[in-house]
């Protein structure tokens, strides 16, 4: 059953990459895939959208597939115009999926399916967190004016918040108080997130999920398992059992999964397409990194089920897709950086879960945090390492695409940091349709 | 008895208040009330004293109250010109006082009074420390020149060291060997303080108590229980009781105390009325924040006999008092603000005593420093949540007097920052006979 | 047979101590003794070394003396025009040295071979992770330009990170695959050293051994005394005998040789003699600072076995040299500073590694990083306690050296830090022949 599983996902997979790569040659030859046929160009967007007239059939069906991948953008300046309800649901949607650095509702819905599919209360907890945590910000005023808030920015610690804190209850599902504590947590996330941004944005750093580390340890350091109210079960391997070839196969997709908690394949493949859906650098690079700290924790002698169950995945996977192609520009070299990068952050796992083990706390996504940021802070001179500007990160393709247009300029970086160019200049000088600064945005807030 | 206890703390706290508000009006109205009857102006004071001839007895008796109000910034002055002996007793009392962020000797003596109806050899031991730490910044010679030292800003952490150090040894009282790692650990304060100082002022952050809770969780990291010559007790309760509602009523005020480990009420109110003293906005969140704190405390089913104690409170108490007037300025977006960071600051106390206890260690003031830090770093857009620079923070009325004024001149903060004004030039255009820069400092270093 | 040891190493230093101060004496009244007999001056070299002809045969013998002490910068000169394998030798060589903040390739040598005298496996673990951090360096071009590389500042990480891990194994000497996790984690330490650096930097602050604690602490981590491929033993001595003054007595140069995690009176001897070749001052303050560490123990009833086997002094060693003449100038009021720097070193490590322990982790030189980032950070406003901008520092008796030349030219420093200078405009004007921009680094990256 579980073999039957995986052709479905590979084959899921194997169309969804045919489909990308076509729309993506297609994206480069013409380099006016920003058309959007449903609606008709406003004056707001007149300036940027220019209408390709007589294409042919194959032309306009992956016009058409363009507009439900990368950012989604049209999508994105159609949602602006509407009423509050349908800016906070696709903000919410763009919060689950930027958990995976992910700026595409489509991509959101996707990953609400599969995690419907893992646990309904599960799903339910991880909108509420999300739903929360972006009201808040909104409440509070955060930087409401560069879309950080509409890019999802303010809801994916959120949506971890309260997914995480439902997978680690012990109550069972359809406990209602845990909504409380749900509810609380996920309103300080923003406050968390802007007061971290402050001190990281120094270095030009976002903060990933640290505000989810901190706010889960803290629930969690402050119930504990044996709590009247909020008990916990934190689950421990402990096994060996004979290595099973088809099991450590599963294990790749299901560490994906394990980002979200979830352990069910199904959801995994579902996360899998919808990382497809946006970028297909991002999947490649969550299937590597998956792999990379599989392959960690069978070095390091780890007991089977922690590899099967994907434990030794999940961080490695956030680090391979932040540091190969989204943070930096994919190069060969940032590739083996990335590939280095998931295997010291699998290696940081083994030693941050046996640390926060002794104070009876998981490890979360702790060593994604810091191994990532290390990564990033590294100053090399190579000009094939480069780290992209934290204001103009957005997908892989389109961030490779913004690096060739600043080059051919003749704006080549130096240094191994683009120099902060102001927007406005850069896409006066370069006469780019793409206008960075208002939805572009990946986890930097 | 305890009830009457509450009597008489409640009593005359009401008297204060009404003194104090007073006061205030009459402040308000005047604006002058920086007069001086006890001396007469000396030039250097000649600028800023104007003499409102003809004062009826009611005005006078305000102008009297208001002398020892506030930071006693004339009383400062006439320090100033004394000998080193009397500048270092005003410098220790403003010292002790500085704990809750309050710039008043008047407020440090009560507060020494109430040490020493709760231990005598617990308040020499805080005395000591205060005057060591103070007295180790004058020889270093850390930034003597702007008044840090004078306002007590160098004391706070060696009060709080030396008195923590007797509160947690267990040789008992009068075991003088004790001094000896108290001196050396209460002098090394200004150098942590100088230290972390130079770190967070890159983000106009103040210290806080982060010193007292770095040395004092050294001292007992490094001896502890079993220690021949500085054994450690440190007390754990765990005993469930019926809920007696008198001593939850009694625990507010005790929590309040709990700041400098004493949990006799005649203590917490003698401190309670120091705060008044200085500013009855501050006494006000005091009691706010420990009440917030008793609340977390028995939703989250903590031992009944920890949430009497006041162990739940203290840390909301300061929490409170810095986000509610003293760091931003008072509005009621602020104040709703400082209940969050109140709750927030008393699950954070519950998450990091539990971690720390498997270290060993107590929780200290970690709790308050983190979760306060969080909150000052807050970056939102809101014109109501408006932090003030840390060069003109003061008590929170003046706090709100000095932004009226900035406003009322045109220079309305557009960010939640005040912009950072020189002193000088603010002072000359708004012609207010304030100068914030020489004593008006509340913990910022 | 121990007394004689001492005998022995005792006369050594002497010897030496007298020959380098009759050396730098001649070096203070000639101020030209960095001519280098051996070579032809080359173009590049020619402005800077003046022959001073006829001068007489103590003379010619103190310049030959002065050749192979200080940080031998003719040599480095002459070793950059070599073939790479020279060159990695020399930095190499360099690295070793510089965890004692010695650049110094012969000091170098002489530690190598004390390595060699105590365990050939650990020595050659040592010079494998040098090696790895250099070439992993030099492949990620970190700053290769300013000499960085060459001055060995990308060695001394791996030079520990490799030694620790054959000193922490408990599968004993000549098990070849500790090889692998060995190279694996000294060549992540050009990048930890990098990122770290990146974000201290902005306090001008170096990153000493961070990235070694950083790194071992999560191998150990990681891995663990129960681990099926790399297990560990962590030593723990609780046992009190009767103090043996002679073993204390030998205790002071056996704390500086376990910097390097040797505890052989032979080695310790070696390193000794090792950082007298550089500078006599570094050498005098390694000993202050393991005596300081070892009357800390022995005043906290450490247990003896711990005292005499050095465990109480590393970490003092470093700091006091680091505080005493290295990063602040040396007058008396530093040295006092690093005298109580050393005895707070020694306070801390009994702390963090009894908080360490209860994580199964060794204290590293956790305290040593800590305590003196505390005490360079310190901002007093004494003239006496002029730390040196980072990009000058050098050895002690240079540093004394470029602060009398910036006085004598009417650049005293004002403040505690010395104005970040550009190199060349300081060299043009004070007519030095020496330049501080080349090799003349010690642990600052």
């Amino acid at each position: 059953v579980k073999i039957t599983k995986l052709m479905l996902i590979i084959n899921a997979l194997i169309f969804l990459a045919l489909l990308k790569t076509c729309n993506h040659v297609q994206k480069s030859s013409f380099c006016k895939q920003h058309e959007n046929p449903f609606f008709i160009p406003t004056a707001s967007m007149g300036t940027r959208i220019h209408t390709s007239e007589g294409a042919s059939a194959p032309t306009r069906l992956l016009r058409a597939v363009g507009l439900f991948t990368g950012d989604m953008r049209q999508f994105g300046e159609w949602v602006k115009r509407q009423v509050f309800i349908i800016q906070l649901l696709d903000c919410v949607l763009r919060g689950v999926a930027q958990v995976m650095f992910v700026n595409n509702p489509l991509s959101g819905l996707l990953v609400v399916i599969g995690l419907f599919v893992q646990n309904p209360w599960w799903a339910l907890n991880g909108l509420l967190g999300t739903a929360g945590s972006t009201v808040s910000a909104v409440l509070l005023r955060l930087n409401r004016s560069d879309g950080a808030v509409l890019a999802g920015l303010h809801g994916y610690n959120g949506a971890l918040v309260g997914l995480l804190m439902a997978v680690f209850s012990a109550k069972g599902t359809w406990y209602g108080w845990l909504l409380a504590p749900n509810l609380f947590m996920s309103m300080l996330c923003p406050i968390v997130s802007s007061a971290l941004s402050s001190v990281v944005s120094r270095w030009d750093l976002p903060v990933f999920t640290l505000p989810f580390n901190i706010l889960v340890c803290s629930h969690i350091a402050a119930t504990g398992s044996t709590h009247p109210y909020f008990p916990l079960h934190l689950h421990q391997n402990n096994s060996f059992e004979n290595l099973s070839l088809p099991q450590l196969f599963l294990s790749v997709p299901v560490g994906v999964g394990q980002v979200f908690g979830c352990d069910s394949p199904w959801t995994a493949g579902l996360i899998l397409l919808a990382l497809l859906l946006c970028s297909p650098t991002i999947c490649f690079h969550a299937i590597l990194g998956s792999a990379a700290g599989m392959c960690v924790g069978l070095v390091l002698a780890a007991p089977h089920m922690d590899v099967y169950s994907g434990m030794w995945g999940y961080n490695s996977v956030l680090s391979c897709i932040a540091v190969g192609g989204v943070f930096y520009a994919l190069t060969w070299q940032t590739h083996v950086l990335a590939l280095i990068c998931a295997f010291f952050c699998a290696y940081m796992t083994s030693a941050i879960s046996k640390l926060m083990s002794v104070l009876a706390l998981p490890a979360c996504t702790w060593p994604f945090c810091l191994s990532t940021l290390i990564f990033l802070l590294l100053s090399s001179e190579n000009p094939a390492m480069c780290r992209l500007p934290l204001s103009s990160v957005s997908y892989p393709e389109e961030n490779r695409h913004y690096l060739k247009q600043l080059k051919a300029s003749g704006k080549a970086p130096t240094h191994n940091r683009v120099g902060n160019l102001q927007e406005g200049e850069a896409n006066d000088q370069l006469e780019v349709e793409s206008d960075p600064s208002d939805s572009v945005k990946v986890q930097e807030m």
